[in-house]
């Protein structure tokens, strides 16, 4: 049988995690949201009991996930204690968050962090999102694994140290490489040029090292070592000093990979 | 009738335009390489003549494609108007070289640069790439859009200006997103995690901004000015000083978006 499962947060994680549970197979017990119009929303559509009290969490001896912004995650696990529940597994989201700070407030806790980024506009395929999963006894990496291979492209079992280094390559894959394609639209703002140009280039950029390693997969003037190219560029970036001195860095970061 | 086409250059950008150009009807006239195995090998897919020798590169109206190494293209241009070429349309493929290193040389000269960035390994999908086009006469504009229009998702025609900040552009979000990609596959390394684990986050970050502006696709401790997750990602940094001042300069500039 199936763990049931009780969903803390009712946000972009915890919506596309308890559809996708569902679809999965799994129960919902509850949906728990600060908001009861969100949790009854969320609720309703994975059959399970909205509620929007901590003290209305029932006790199961399955899953409790806590996905909720990481600055709340000890303050709702402190209080979900104090409600007297302690025989569930309970695992938060967040890859930026230790699981110490579950072990306080109960005995069996771990992480339950999908390793990709969810919008409330776009369906996350989960059957391509791999699930890492840190907990401390052996039956509940057992556990998490199982409930992670079902709903997930595959589980992956991580320490703490390999937590915070995902999560940092996430940071740099993710939301760096966003930073630069939004770079990319200010400057094709300035030319009056629509931003769909640049998408089949990010899309080929990032099915590319489906394929080929990143370090393969470099080309341009910085790898080329191509002082022209480079010159023309930062005279175009003259009056855009903040885009400039993140030209001279990635170039000169690139460059020492191809004296290496 | 379609203008008749040669080729000059068998390396990526020859190979894969060469082959998209005789796809969609046109009749490739001959494909020079200083290599003449190469030439050959191309010439053979395209029903064309190899030449190894600018000497031997025929005269008609049409169009000349230079697909070559930027560093070469003003001295090919030289050497082929010392044949005595003059009639035909000479076009660079190159988003990084002004069409002005044709202008000493030909009469009709211009710039036929699709957006993409291609290798060897793949295959590129045409029917999605913009192909960017300078031309000096109307005639000659219009003649390299007819063929782009057809040989790409669409002809865009642009200024010098334009296109020099298209590629600045394309710097950003191609060679430097995939340096983002680089180390986040060497954190994944230094934690014996497989980079695999990453192209999910990279798709998905990609396929994003498609349908929102990364100014509002953003997520992250960055802009949300998370200072204790920056913090922990900074502490993780601290044996990476590149990465760490990577991380620092992206981190301040995604929260200076924010404070905007």
């Amino acid at each position: 049988m199936k763990a049931p499962v009780t969903l803390i947060g009712a946000g972009n994680v915890g919506t596309h995690l308890g559809k996708r549970l569902r679809a999965c197979g799994f129960s919902i017990v509850q949906v728990f949201s600060r908001e009861l119009s969100k949790a009854q929303a969320l609720a309703g559509e994975l059959d399970a009991e909205a509620v929007n009290e901590l003290s209305q969490v029932i006790a199961h001896e399955g899953l409790y996930l806590l996905a909720i912004r990481d600055d709340a995650i000890a303050e709702v696990a402190k209080s979900l204690s104090e409600t007297g529940l302690h025989k569930g597994l309970f695992a938060h989201t967040s890859g930026a968050t230790p699981a110490a700070v579950l072990q306080p407030y109960f005995e069996r806790y771990g992480i339950f962090y999908p390793l990709q980024t969810f919008s409330t506009q776009r369906t996350p395929d989960f059957s391509e999102i791999p699930i890492c999963i840190q907990a401390a006894g052996e039956a509940d990496v057992a556990l998490l694994t199982a409930i992670a291979s079902e709903v997930g492209q595959k589980a992956v079992s991580i320490t703490e140290k390999q937590r915070i280094g995902l999560h940092v390559a996430a940071v740099f894959v993710n939301n760096f490489s966003n930073y630069l394609y939004q770079t990319g639209e200010s400057i094709l703002k300035k030319e009056q040029l629509d931003f769909d140009l640049l998408l089949p280039l990010i899309r080929e950029t990032a099915e590319k090292v489906r394929s080929l390693s990143p370090e393969t997969a470099q080309t341009g003037p910085a790898i080329r070592g191509d002082e022209q190219t480079i010159a023309r560029h930062l005279a175009y970036l003259q009056d855009e000093p903040t885009a400039r001195r993140l030209y001279e860095m990635l170039t000169a970061l690139i460059g020492q990979t191809r004296k290496a």
